[in-house]
């Protein structure tokens, strides 16, 4: 029997890889989990000390200010050591191997390594490794790796959703964009269809298509307007800025049009629907104004959830 | 009636984003409470925990290490959870807004942003956002916008110059230099006006003298040896170096001769005068090294009182 | 008399810029004091709070993550208050310098600097300065210093050597590669002199021994396999980059070949002998990986040890 490589012999969870496989109950754990954390973040001291005198390297091959900061800030409301490294990749080739780096920082004690890679699967490398070298005990989280998974993010889009709307299994939910690129996307609909989400609709022109698509469970729109009618949630991707000058798309302005969200468009949605957006959001281009800073919108939300759900899964790998 | 937007609706510091407009109380109130961290900083355990669990986000859109470690040390000699953000512009021009930026991080439950920016207004333009979006419960501490205000620099010079000579209604004190680009000179004269200093001076060349600084209560001196007559206090300013490469000064070399400050042209000063610089140094350039380094120098002084002046602040705007 | 000037008025250690004139028992007492400290890295809380309050300044003007790293992961588990500094040489020719940013920062209340320069003597330069601003209580780790000295990187070889050997003087150790370059090389001299070992090897190419090396007390071998014959313990240098393309060797190839170590020539070592290197590793150029990841390396464990040998240093210097 294969086992997922992301829990020990007790089925729980040892790394966060992805939420591919992960099973209802181990993702409703997390998000029940970041329940208390969401109201810890209130409080007059935000603190806990359920990471103290813990190590966490935050170990971003990839800059990305953003996340970094949130995981960051998650792991010092637990009290942790943090200790950021923004390793870029071109210097690293000149030096050690990446799995060289692993083996110093695990030999530093490490307890956590929070891995930001451009590079899919570079995550459950580290995680492999570190299992082959009878170092386990030490907590991989991955921040994002190439197309891969960012399951943080989804578990935190996961969080919002039954927030605002309960329960998971009467939603029509519409995921919108650039769906070939977005490690967002692939997290967001793995954890949709394992919690139970009955309609779950992709949006994007054929170009940011991954092929294969259909299999994974969704129904497919290229007309935005057919696809978000009667949608309780729009889950919208950000349009990386190199897609834009690229062959895939005419222009900025082409895509605002057929694959903006305005709220023209939003009117087809349920009237209570909400609009998520993993951020840095591309004002104009794949979200109007109007509708980022909109009645809809819980994308700041997202945000704050997402401290809580970070702080959830450390804990949950790592707390004493 | 229009309410100082730095103070809350009952007239306490909510933001400080400038010492202009600012009252003689709460001036006096900041010092006071800066004295008891000047003694913190000498016991053996120089941390309190008044921020304990709050999360205070250096947010540096124009580099200052000098600047930010004060910051930082400051805020974590108050026990709070630093994250330290550079946001150099390019970057951000590509990415998201800056308003999108705070509102990010307001999302993270900040409860303190300290700004440095190179536009002035920019910590306004934050301020102003977080009141419009109902969170005016995030402090604003300014580190230095444009060539608008640098409060706390302004703070920690009336810190010192009160520390050395008691009462401020009784000296005469020369600003000195590149008065015309300098941020720092428009907080002392702020505060010395305030504070009741009834002369201030300002020397510097035509070339460097904002139009109508006349009307900011100065007398204005363009002969340095003239101004430097009977004072106090000489505070020098930096000469940035853009400025020395420019249209606006001979050269270095001359600069120095007529406006660097020399073991010579201080001899006109009070016997007991002290020398002040906000660093750091052009030595040979605006301060001679025999008066950086000599008996009248109180910079490195400032520096220390610098960390309390900002501990007072930060305590002052977030404690609990 | 010429007192040692890293030793206060009582013989205790007050800075630690070399290991060079300091004396076995205080090698032995590094080492004996970092003994509990690896054992608190296999605690469930790795912290203890011999430095808290306290204020270590990581002042790198010349980049290294690594270094950087294993400073501030002993620094933070000391309970200190860390602030990383990285000071790259060029913008700090336009600024101020090295003595004015010290006397900055030494005017912030620091309580310790950890200092990495490219120029030889820069830890010292400052440890002189201090004391001759009165500031001698502020204390002085150098974290590498041009080809002069990297002493807390040979306390923790030291470190290594009597874990696995126990007895120093009994033992055959040979110093491998580019002696030339090497401030590792000379502080691991100095101290396996210090600390007894009998027969001190260094196996180099001529063009990379340092002239005058036999006044070292060391005994040169530029047949490498004639250098291993018998020998204790094998400490692998790092051959810089820079050195592979410089007129001093043919070829990383060719290198490798007669300086690189493999199992081959390994098994002229004595059969437990033990493999070291500082890392970061080249292999393939000065190491084997057969050998880098064989029975024999120590390599891992000796980036445990460093993380104790530092907080010992750091806690003898400010712990409280």
């Amino acid at each position: 029997m294969n086992r997922n490589p992301q829990l020990n012999a007790h089925g729980e969870l040892q790394h966060l890889i992805t939420l591919e496989g992960l099973s209802r109950e181990i993702l409703q754990g997390i998000l029940d989990t970041a329940e208390p954390f969401a109201e810890v973040a209130e409080r007059e001291v935000k603190k806990v000390p359920l990471l103290r005198g813990k190590s966490v390297f935050n170990l971003f091959f990839e800059n990305s200010t953003r996340t970094r900061t949130t995981f960051e800030i998650a792991a010092k409301r637990l009290s942790a050591d943090v200790i950021n490294l923004n390793i870029n990749t071109s210097s690293a080739s000149k030096g050690e191997s990446l799995l060289d780096t692993v083996d110093n920082l695990a030999a530093m004690q490490a307890d956590m390594f929070v891995v930001r890679h451009a590079s899919s699967g570079a995550p459950y490398l580290i995680a492999q490794h570190l299992a082959a070298t009878g170092r386990e005990h030490i907590h991989v989280v991955n921040a994002g790796d190439g197309r891969h998974a960012h399951p943080t993010q989804g578990l935190l889009d996961m969080y919002t959703i039954r927030h605002y709307k309960k329960d998971f299994t009467r939603l029509t939910v519409a995921v919108v964009g650039d769906v070939l690129h977005s490690r967002v996307a692939r997290s967001q609909i793995h954890a949709l269809r394992t919690l139970g989400v009955p309609e779950i609709r992709v949006i994007a022109p054929r170009t940011l298509l991954p092929s294969g698509v259909a299999d994974m469970g969704v129904r497919v729109f290229q007309d935005m307007k057919e696809g978000l009618k009667g949608v309780d949630v729009v889950m919208m991707l950000r349009l990386q800025n190199e897609r834009m000058q690229g062959a895939l798309l005419p222009s900025p302005q082409e895509y605002f049009k057929y694959y903006g969200l305005t709220p023209d468009k939003l009117r087809l949605a349920k009237p209570d629907a909400i609009v998520m957006h993993p951020g840095p959001m591309n004002r104009g281009i794949e979200i109007d104004s109007a509708v980022a800073d909109g009645s809809h919108s819980v994308i700041l939300p997202q945000v704050t959830f997402g401290i809580a759900v970070r702080m959830a899964v450390m804990s949950m790998l790592a707390g004493s």
